[in-house]
C-alpha cells in the first residue's frame, strides 16, 4: 500500500511539493496495479490538534511499558481518552499498512508546516510503531519518501543551510521512529519561490535544475530503481 | 506589554512549561503594575489552520513589496482572503504590541507543539515585522523568552544534542524575524519526564537541578536582571 500525504495550503497549481508527489503516484500506479493507495490531505483535512486526554492516556501507556495499538483500549479511562484514541488509531494504522509513506512537504517558517506537524504529533503515540516482544520497530522496512520543497536555498554549502529545519527536522524524526537509512529518501526541490523576488538569472536556472533532479529521483524511487543516476542521495 | 503565550496540551498540574511561564508572571506582575499582560493559550484555543487564500494574499503582499499590516486590506481580493486577514491581524498586533513574548514550549516528537507552529506559521506574515520605510526588523527591540521543556536530556555533550529540533529551531526563527541576539532568551528544563521510564537516581538529581536551573533564570529575566549568576547564557 502506498500512504501519499500532503501538507501544502496551497492548491496543486500553485504547489510544487503537490505536483512532486502526484508525479511519483503517476508513475508508481501502473507499475503496482494490484496495490492500494490511501490519499489523506493534511490541509483539506486537518488532523485535530491534542487535547490533555491524549497525553494522559499516552502517558499511561508509556508507564506500562511496551502496549501494541490493540491493547491501548484496555488502558482507555474516559470519554475523551476513547475520543482520542478514536482519532488516532486510524492514522496509526496506515502508517503500519504502508510499503510507502510518500509525503509532499512545504518549508513553512524554515520547518515542516503545522499541518504536517498535527500528523507527526498524533500519530506518534507511545508503542505505536514498536513490536511488544522485541522492542524493535515495525517500520524498519517501509520506505518513506519525503519531497522538501523550499522557497529558497538551504542545500550544502548555501548560506543558508544552517536554517533547515524541515529536512534534518524529518531526517531524525524518522530515524528514531526507526526507519532504516537505507529505505528515507529526501528529495529536496530548492528556490521554488524565486519568482517572489528581484533576482539575478542565475537562480532561475539553479530553480529549473533543482526540479529536474528532484523529479528525476522521484520518478526513479517511484520506479524502484533508488537514488537517480549522477545524484548524490541524502 | 507582556505577551504570554502557552502551547503544552497538557493543564498546567502536569506541565513544566505552563508552570514556568506561570513563574515568569508571577514574579513580573508586581514589578510592572501599570503594564497589560495578554495571554493566549494554542492549546485551548488553537490558531486556525492555513488555507490557500492566506498563502495567495501572502504572495500577493510579497510581490507588492514592503507592505506594513496597514496596507494589506487593500490588496484583498475575496471574502475567504478577508476571513484569512481577520484571523491573522490579531495576533501580529499583538507582538508588535509586546515588550516581552514569553513561550511555554514542550518538545513534542523533538520539536515544537504543532499548536506552537501554527501561531508561527500564521502570525509570520510577508512584512508583519518590516518597517516599510528602513526595511529593517520591528522586533530588534523585543525581548523574547521562551521556556524549553523536554522529556528527555538534549543539553549540549549529551549524546541526543543533535535530535533537538525545538531550541536550534526557535532560534532560527526569532533571529530571522530580527530579534536582537542580546534579547533572545531560550531556558531549557531537562529530563521533565524522567518518571516514565526505569532510570538510575542520578537522572532524578540532573531533571531538579535542571528545574531548579530554568527557575532561577526564569526569576532572574522576570526581575529583568538577566540571566542568573552562574549560568551561562546560551
Amino acid at each position: 500500500m502506498l500512504l501519499h500525504i500532503d501538507s501544502s495550503a496551497d492548491p496543486a497549481a500553485a504547489s510544487v511539493s503537490r505536483r512532486l508527489t502526484d508525479l511519483f503516484t503517476e508513475v508508481w500506479r501502473p507499475l503496482h496495479p494490484a496495490a492500494d493507495r490511501v490519499y489523506r490531505d493534511l490541509s483539506a483535512d486537518p488532523v485535530p490538534p491534542l487535547t490533555a486526554a491524549y497525553t494522559a492516556l499516552g502517558r499511561r501507556v508509556e508507564r506500562a511499558g511496551l502496549v501494541p495499538p490493540h491493547k491501548v483500549p484496555a488502558l482507555i479511562e474516559n470519554a475523551a481518552e476513547a475520543r482520542e484514541w478514536e482519532l488516532t488509531l486510524p492514522l496509526v494504522t496506515e502508517v503500519l499498512a504502508a510499503e510507502t509513506v510518500l509525503l509532499g512537504v512545504p518549508m513553512y517558517n524554515y520547518s515542516v508546516p503545522a499541518a504536517l506537524k498535527a500528523w507527526i504529533d498524533r500519530v506518534s503515540f507511545p508503542g505505536a510503531f514498536t513490536d511488544p516482544d522485541t522492542g524493535e520497530s515495525l517500520l524498519r522496512s517501509t520506505r518513506v519518501v519525503a519531497v522538501l520543497a523550499r522557497g529558497g536555498g538551504y542545500g550544502p554549502g548555501t548560506p543558508r543551510e544552517h536554517a533547515d529545519h524541515q529536512t534534518p527536522y524529518l531526517r531524525t524524526y524518522f530515524r528514531n521512529l526507526g526507519v532504516a537509512e537505507e529505505n528515507l529518501h529526501l528529495v529536496t526541490a530548492e528556490l521554488t519561490r524565486v519568482d517572489l523576488f528581484p533576482h539575478p538569472p542565475v537562480l532561475e536556472e539553479l530553480a529549473a535544475a533543482s526540479l529536474a533532479a528532484a523529479r528525476a529521483e522521484l520518478t526513479a524511487l517511484a520506479a524502484g530503481d533508488g537514488p537517480a543516476p549522477g545524484r548524490v542521495p541524502e
